[in-house]
This record gives structure tokens, C-alpha cells and sequence, in this order.
């Protein structure tokens, strides 16, 4: 069976699903998306990516287009029919089809599309040698905390980093304090060993692998501090490393260039992926 | 004949004009767009947008996705199609559909969109008693003087301006300064009757009908000031105006709630929409 998407209540070929031209999120980027993680045909933390969608719904004031069990049930039949058991579920909600006006309309419908694409987790070699990470000023709205869409500075931060041969730009604000890379969240372990990751504002989003790791150091004692941290501290850090929902808990070993600490994933870093790894190994379907 | 649509080198019926649910457009924002007034079937000032619209492009390495000439031929076309005499062409260029991926594809081929619409002028009523602005603080990115389809902070700002029984919403900066409107620029007479409007920079879109007014005010030897002027400064302002492709020059007489001036719409607002309007008479086809 060739790939399908999801579309406005329907299961279609993937290669001719399609949104109307005055869909609001192809003119003017209102709505809002999560990428859930699936591993081993189980999706990774669904409860709260679908707590964060409704947030970032509730905020832009969009309706859910069905309840929470029913759009389960969806997103279930469609990995069911694309034999997904690893990668991600890509869901988007927009505010629907309207004639094009910025305020919101009255009659329009909230829309959804979901995909699925299968991934393999990040290779040995990958893990084992880290990836790099430019710095680039932070572009973005002062709503970051709203999982939007309206992702234009992001990709071009992105691109940035692959054009210097780098996986991912920490974006830095104003006060040069990095915010978070275009699509994970930053993390750094500093000298005097501190974990410190940004804090939850508007200022970024607050990641689900973010949150989920938190959770697990929390359980296992293990201290964080959770605050701004400047690019010149996270050039001298001991540690570094980025978490997403596609990424999980991967190792940074250079900084616009320079190595972080040693040049090799840090002890602390590695030791988190596997625990995040071990998480995600004793996952059960929570439907 | 129903409307139509043009969509990647096809005339639609508008009902069913569609693009792939991974058109960048819709998962990144990542395109831009004109809205290009039409008066008595003549296109305004089409070479400045056309100008801009390239401007956009090339700030985000988007390819033009044919020739102007082309692009002319082709927005011609709808409009004859769709009978469009009075209203607006809309053109929408995106970077194609690729597999979700932040950073820029390899062979996406750019997307071109365009539609039209029917629209009276403003009536006599409205200009004569002018429109209501409300201040909300400016949320948007750093790259404003890109017309890029990311308008999500847009459109938030308008619907509280809407919600406040105002028209529009005039966005200002951290230092307290109008940036402009959400599609829209701002415009006073200050106290002093100085012509005040903000320089074109990263912090706003340099309209084409600012421009356009710039041009004729040096050509009738009006003094005008390109600077950011104060929320405090529009409050105390003689006059105010705003100007886009879809408004001209249209008075502004409250801003959050309270009369500007004597309530009324200002002689040298009121002069500089008749020169407008006088100009838009005059025009001949330029292709």
C-alpha cells in the first residue's frame, strides 16, 4: 500500500494530499503542529504532545478539530496503514479555509493533517563522534513558546548551520544568552559541572524530550539548573548536547567550530541518552 | 465562468485549487507574497512589486519561479479569466514542496499561487469619518522588511484590534516606538505639523503605497521626517493616516479610543488621498 496521509477526516495517497490555497496556514501561518515520536509502533510521551497542542491551540485560540480520543484513534490508523513502528507522527492544525483576511474568521473550520515517516534512531557512528552546533542571533517572535508554524527564521538558521558543515544553530538573544537550536532544545554542562538548560518562557519552546528528561533526573537525583546561559559559557563547557522528539538526547562536541571540553561526547551526556533511551525501551501504548 | 485560481502553471476553479500538504508554505511559512491593487483593470505600481516581490525572494534564495515577463503574462490571464477590473491581484511564491526537513531542499521547484479578488474602493462614509487604531506591542521577528507569509503575530494583533471595535492595530517597539501596522504603515502630523512616518529598516515592510506617497509628496515639495515617532507622540498627533495596497490613504481618527485631533480626518490626510486617488486615475497598463 503506498504511503497515505491524513487529511481533513480522510486517509489519502500521500503524493496528492492537498490543503486549499486559502487554507490559513499557507497564507498566514496560523496554526500550530507537533511531531510526536514513535518507537517500537509506540508514540513516545503522546499525552503531553497532545497537552502542548492544545496549549498552543488554546492560545492562538483554535478549536481541537476532534477530541483527544478520537484524534488518537486517527493518528493510530494512520501509522497502522503505513506500518510505522519507528519515526515520528507529524500532526498540524490550522485555523482552516477562509477568504483571505488577516482577522479571524467566523465561519472557518480548524484543519488537520497528520503524516508519519519512518526514521531510524541516530546511527552508532553519529552518537559515538557528537555533531556541531553554530551560534546565530535569535530572529524569531517573542512567542517562541507557541509551537507555530511560522517556522521562516528557524529554517534559515537551520541552513546556516548546514552551509558552516553543522548539524543545528543555537539561536543567541539580544543579551547573548542562547535561547535554543532551530528545532531541540540547548543543554551544557559547565566547568564547575552545573547541567544547566534554559528555562521555559517565551523566549523558547518548551521541548517534550526537554521535559521528559527533567522528569527522569528528577527521579534519579541528579541536580539541573534550569536558566539562561550565555555563548561564552556554553564555549567553555565541559558537556553539551541538544534533546527532540528525532534526536533524543544527542551529543554536541562543537561550538561554531571549537571543540566542547575533550572533543567527544561528554560522560554526564551519554549517560543521559541511555537513561533516555532505557525510557523509551519500557514504553507501553498508552491508548 | 467561475473564479479561478492560478497554481503552478494552471488556471483553476477557486473552490478546488489546492497545494501538496507539503508545500513549505504550509509547514514553514517559508514563502512570501504581494497584494497588488487593481484600479479600473490597470495593475498599480506592479513594477515596485514586482521589485519587492524579488527583494523578498532573494533575502530567502527562493528562485523566481519564471520569467517577469512571464509573471505578467500570467497574472493577465486571471485577471481576464476572473473579470477583475477593481480590487486586487494576490501572488504567493513558497519554496516548493519537499519532505519536511528545516533545511532548504535540494529539488524543490519554487510554488507560484495567485488569485484575485472584487473590491469596492472604501466608501465615502467610512473616509469621511475615518478609522479607529488601537497600540499593541510589536511581537513580530527580526526581518520584517521581508514580506514573508509568517504573519501569525499579524494576525493575533488584528483580531485584538478588531475585538477593540478598531480597524487596525498599530505595533510598537520595545523602546516604545510605532513600528507600523499589521498590513498596513502608520502615518501622523505631529503637533508641530511635521509628516512623520518610520524609516524603512528590518522592522518594517516598506510599503509600496508609503513609497508610492513619498514620491508624490517630493514631487509637490511636501516636507516629510522618515523616523520612528512615539505611541506618545501619535496621541498628541494633528492628524493620522494609514497607507496600503487595499486602504490608500486612509484617515485614522481614534488611536486606543481617543480622538485625534478634533476627531476628524485631517486637510493634509484628506489632500494626500485625493493625490493618491488622482495618481491611480492617471495610470495606464505598464505591460
Amino acid at each position: 500500500m503506498p504511503r497515505q496521509a491524513y487529511v481533513n477526516g480522510r486517509y489519502v495517497p500521500h503524493g496528492s494530499a492537498a490543503v486549499h490555497i486559502e487554507d490559513r496556514g499557507y497564507q498566514f501561518a496560523d496554526g500550530v503542529y507537533e511531531v510526536v515520536p514513535v518507537a517500537n509502533g509506540t508514540l513516545v510521551d503522546e499525552g503531553w504532545h497532545l497537552d502542548r497542542l492544545e496549549r498552543s491551540l488554546n492560545e492562538l485560540r483554535i478549536a481541537l478539530p476532534m477530541s483527544r480520543s478520537a484524534l488518537k484513534l486517527a493518528s493510530r490508523e494512520l501509522m497502522r496503514r503505513n506500518s510505522l513502528t519507528n519515526g515520528f507522527l507529524y500532526m498540524q492544525v490550522t485555523r482552516g479555509v477562509a477568504p483571505r483576511d488577516h482577522k479571524f474568521p467566523k465561519a472557518a473550520k480548524p484543519a488537520l493533517v497528520m503524516t508519519t515517516r519512518q526514521m531510524k534512531p541516530p546511527s552508532g557512528k553519529v552518537l559515538a563522534e557528537g555533531v556541531g552546533v553554530i551560534t546565530a542571533p535569535d530572529l524569531r517572535w517573542k512567542r517562541c513558546d507557541i509551537k507555530s508554524v511560522s517556522l521562516l527564521p528557524n529554517i534559515l538558521a537551520k541552513q546556516k548551520a548546514v552551509e558552516a558543515g553543522a548539524y543545528e544553530a543555537w539561536q543567541v538573544d539580544s543579551d547573548g544568552r542562547v535561547t535554543e537550536g532551530t528545532s531541540t532544545n540547548a543543554w551544557i554542562v559547565t566547568q564547575e559541572g552545573e547541567l544547566v538548560t534554559r528555562d521555559a518562557s517565551n523566549s523558547i519552546l518548551n521541548g517534550i524530550t526537554r521535559l521528559r528528561l527533567l522528569h527522569l533526573l528528577d527521579s534519579e537525583g541528579v541536580s539541573f539548573s534550569e536558566r539562561p546561559f550565555t555563548v561564552e559559557e556554553a564555549r567553555k563547557a565541559r558537556e553539551a548536547f541538544i534533546t527532540s522528539s528525532t534526536n533524543f538526547v544527542m551529543p554536541v562536541t562543537r561550538i561554531d567550530g571549537q571543540p566542547v571540553g575533550n572533543g567527544h561526547p561528554g560522560i554526564l551526556t551519554t549517560k543521559l541518552r541511555e537513561q533516555y533511551e532505557a525510557f523509551v525501551r519500557d514504553l507501553k501504548d498508552s491508548a
